[in-house]
């Protein structure tokens, strides 16, 4: 998606071991119609696989799926990383490990709103180890719901995530994929 | 609001203790399609005073922030409640108490994307006690911007979060407001 690549190209930062900044557009400041456009591009790539809901992750996650789910028509359910005081005793929760936090994090799902009836397109800001994502896949599959679609709005194909996503058969779309960092040089696949 | 209301009376719940539970479609669950309608419901409200930046705090912020902030085509800043690796050392930071978590939480804003030159319209989910938007106008006001609005999907009256805000002397516009909460009775202000 050019006007992705174009944003990272000029707003993104490498600031070495495999982070990428992109706080001035995804992560902290957000530019909604940029976010708007990738929604819409995710809806478009996923209009055939009967979704029924959107999964993600808080935090970053909740913009890019938002506007997904809004273009699908859908709901959207972002998994929680501390249990608020709203949620039922009884949830489903896994564990994650978080490469920017450096450490596992618990990722948290009210059985309210993830049901064995879904099918369950994941949405995430960023596709590294796919360890989030994995995740997400194993709090749907705990709710006995089907997956049927994963999409990021960036991925770094040289954390290997996508292999990781195979064994779960289903399709994986990221909006570009960055092949290489290094320096002020970010590399994108064609 | 209309549509707000409906939802509120028909999924809303009163946990007690002036806990409002909306996790079904603004918390937890999101309906992107009520979302994006109060976000241009903000939009036209506060079309005309000026604003260059939308500030919310994570995480139930975001999503009506967001909305708002593409109908008003700006940018919208979430304060970050822990720092991440990708934040510079040099912050904005301050901190709120959290009614609903029962502690206080720490406010964190980036100098990068808050500046002396914005004009911030301040948009969250509740407007209880004030806390919160305090906390962010506070910081807002640290960074030199000047705050031009506030903006919350849910008021409860009963919390007194309007006459805190009152000093700001600015436009404070909620979508619905809640005057009283009882067992299974939630009372709105016509």
């Amino acid at each position: 998606m050019q006007i992705l690549k174009d944003r990272i190209l000029r707003d993104g930062q490498n600031l070495g071991g495999g982070i990428l900044k992109v706080d001035g557009f995804i992560n902290h400041q957000v530019d909604p119609a940029l976010m708007d456009a990738c929604g819409k591009e995710f809806a478009e790539q996923f209009k055939d696989v009967g979704a029924t809901k959107v999964l993600t992750a808080e935090i970053s996650g909740i913009a890019p799926a938002v506007s997904t789910a809004l273009h699908l028509g859908l709901p959207v359910v972002y998994a929680r990383k501390t249990k608020p005081i709203t949620m039922p005793d009884q949830v489903f929760l896994t564990l994650a490990p978080s490469h920017t936090k450096g450490r596992t994090v618990e990722l948290i799902v009210s059985p309210e709103y993830l049901t064995a009836k879904e099918k369950v397109l994941i949405i995430d800001d960023f596709l590294a180890s796919g360890a989030t994502i994995l995740g997400l896949a194993r709090l749907a599959q705990t709710a006995g719901a089907r997956i049927v679609g994963i999409g990021a709005l960036v991925e770094k194909t040289f954390e290997k995530g996508r292999e990781a996503l195979q064994p779960l058969g289903v399709p994986v779309v990221s909006l570009v994929a960055i092949t290489r960092m290094e320096g002020k040089t970010i590399e994108f696949k064609e």
